[in-house]
């Protein structure tokens, strides 16, 4: 057992959170998350309250959280007061500032999560009340800044330390088993929050065929970029990109902005029936540079408690083994 | 002390390296980290022969190594006889495919240290023979590239395991304390590289008012660009960024590439004075994200000592004081 601040707050077993991947963790990877002793939460970011109260019902009586991106709950504010109704076991916010939607959630008494990519953000996460701040590198899937986990944890450990030491700190980019979860205990955190790994697993909503190529690959066959937005439309804030497997189509434009916004309707398109079809040749395979530690497509649950058993075992002196 | 198999195949007392930063790891420094009971390695990269001879000098008795670009080692190729001649403790090669030079240097019976980007030139260094491969992360200080070292290391660490079991693996990039080293041999490494926490002690090359800057700096206040190297004049292979604190220089044109060739001969002078002045305004402070972790510049030895000592709490359960 790792006992941590995050595990004592939260009355989990694990200190390892499942991250809130938008179409892939429903609400069946979130509770499987949750059943093994970590916690799930349930990526609300693209949804509408049909969805929600499809994944919440898939996750049954079993506790989970849901994550949102803050720049776009701003456009469907209504949603949170949806998930908040539902008693979640957190909300989790990302990508912009939380401290308009801070006080519905603390008044409700639902514990905030905060992601974060910078110091400058983790600062401005305290000052909302976040009850966790998760400092999510550069090598994360999906969405992210350029800050790297190794740096980002301790720098936000030393700034909570001084500023808000009843904060937690969860670390998120990079970490796919045990060794990820103990190098992040040393850096300061309280626990992990894991993208990635649990995207590639059986109950998730990910494409057989994404997950396959992810497992295929090393993380250097990934790239951090924004032709993968462009190509599904939607405007992201530009100072985060999304890490997508590198594939035809962010060959083609990563480098050729221009271009791609010349032919982005045609892109689109393109883009459309690729991903209708799971082709990750044609659209977006979120995944992290632990694409490279990720051989498998097992239950959630046998992730977790591989994770946790080979952590155990560093932790209580195993790191020391391979001196000859 | 923390024994490892580097602290064995080097007969050193502790798994820290200090990185041959070039124009900043002078004889002084590498000796003051080997005495403190690492290993130094005097950065050669951009050095004569004089140079070389003032800092073995400077070494005097103290087992140091030595450091090389390799794509500019290819220039003048002869530095690499001089250097074998002085009996280096190892001489170690980044940025280009080492396999032309390594005969040489096995042949002389000093060890071969790669420091990689990749996996895939992981492979390449380990095809070449080296004794140590150093797994380098972008959030490193200076030239690097795009993976991070929390998930470059790991992946590293297994396809060393299974294919060259006896080539060392070290950390760099974003190590600047003890947490960092224990983050570090959790992640599977043997052992450590530092570069900007050294550069910024009492015996570094560095410049006062850039290690100044350095000091007042988050990591957020980092960039990889190579804005600096055209303003010196360098023609780096395009796969290679350096990390250097975000000045006037790098804010105006780091996003305007054509207009930085269109202006290079009066960047270059200006980024002349500004060298010789020291000013981290004008001219390349290379530091790592790690600048939101250094807050003084102390001699070598006791930013050494620190970093062991915290390490070896964390590593005999320290880690876990943080439960309320
Ligand atoms: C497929 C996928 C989808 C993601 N979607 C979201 C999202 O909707 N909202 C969010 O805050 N983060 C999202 N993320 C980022 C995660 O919250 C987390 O930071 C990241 O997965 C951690 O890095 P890792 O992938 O290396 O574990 C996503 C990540 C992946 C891999
Ligand atoms: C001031 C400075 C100069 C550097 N010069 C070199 C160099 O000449 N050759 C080299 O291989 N690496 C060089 N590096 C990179 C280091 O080898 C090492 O990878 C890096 O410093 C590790 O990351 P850290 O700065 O976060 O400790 C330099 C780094 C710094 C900070």
């Amino acid at each position: 057992m790792i006992e941590t601040r995050l595990t004592d707050r939260f009355g989990i077993d694990h200190p390892v959170l499942c991250a809130p991947m938008a179409l892939a963790t429903g609400g069946r990877l979130a509770a499987a998350v949750s059943r093994a002793g970590g916690l799930g939460l349930i990526g609300g970011a693209y949804c509408d309250a049909d969805w929600i109260a499809r994944e919440f019902g898939a996750a049954g009586n079993t506790a989970v959280g849901c994550g949102f991106i803050t720049w776009r709950l701003a456009e469907t504010p209504d949603l949170l007061d949806d998930v908040l109704a539902r008693k979640p076991a957190a909300i989790f916010l990302s990508f912009g500032d939380p401290t308009s939607f801070a006080p519905r959630i603390r008044a409700a008494g639902i514990p905030l999560i905060c992601q974060v990519q910078t110091l400058a953000d983790a600062r401005l996460a305290a000052g909302a009340g976040a009850d966790v701040i998760v400092a999510q590198g550069a090598e994360a899937g999906g969405h992210g800044e350029k800050r790297a986990t190794l740096t980002l944890v301790p720098e936000v450990a030393d700034w909570l330390a001084a500023n808000a030491p009843e904060t937690l700190l969860v670390a998120a980019g990079g970490i796919a088993d045990g060794r990820g979860l103990a190098a992040a205990l040393m850096l300061g955190a309280d626990g992990v929050l894991v993208g990635s790994r649990f995207w590639a697993s059986a109950e998730s909503l990910a494409a057989p065929g994404m997950t396959e190529a992810a497992i295929a690959a090393s993380g250097d066959d990934t790239i951090r970029s924004t032709v993968m937005d462009v190509a599904r439309g939607l405007t992201w804030p530009g100072r985060f990109t999304a890490r997508v497997l590198k594939n035809p189509v962010t060959e083609r434009w990563h480098d050729d902005p221009e271009g791609l916004a010349a032919h982005a309707d045609a892109i689109a398109a393109d883009w459309k029936k690729g991903w209708d079809a799971g082709d990750p040749a044609r659209a977006n395979t979120f995944v992290g540079e632990a694409a490279g530690l990720i051989h498998d497509r097992p239950p959630a649950a046998d992730i977790l408690t591989a994770m946790v058993t080979k952590a155990e075992a560093l932790l209580a002196g195993g790191w020391k083994r391979r001196v000859q």
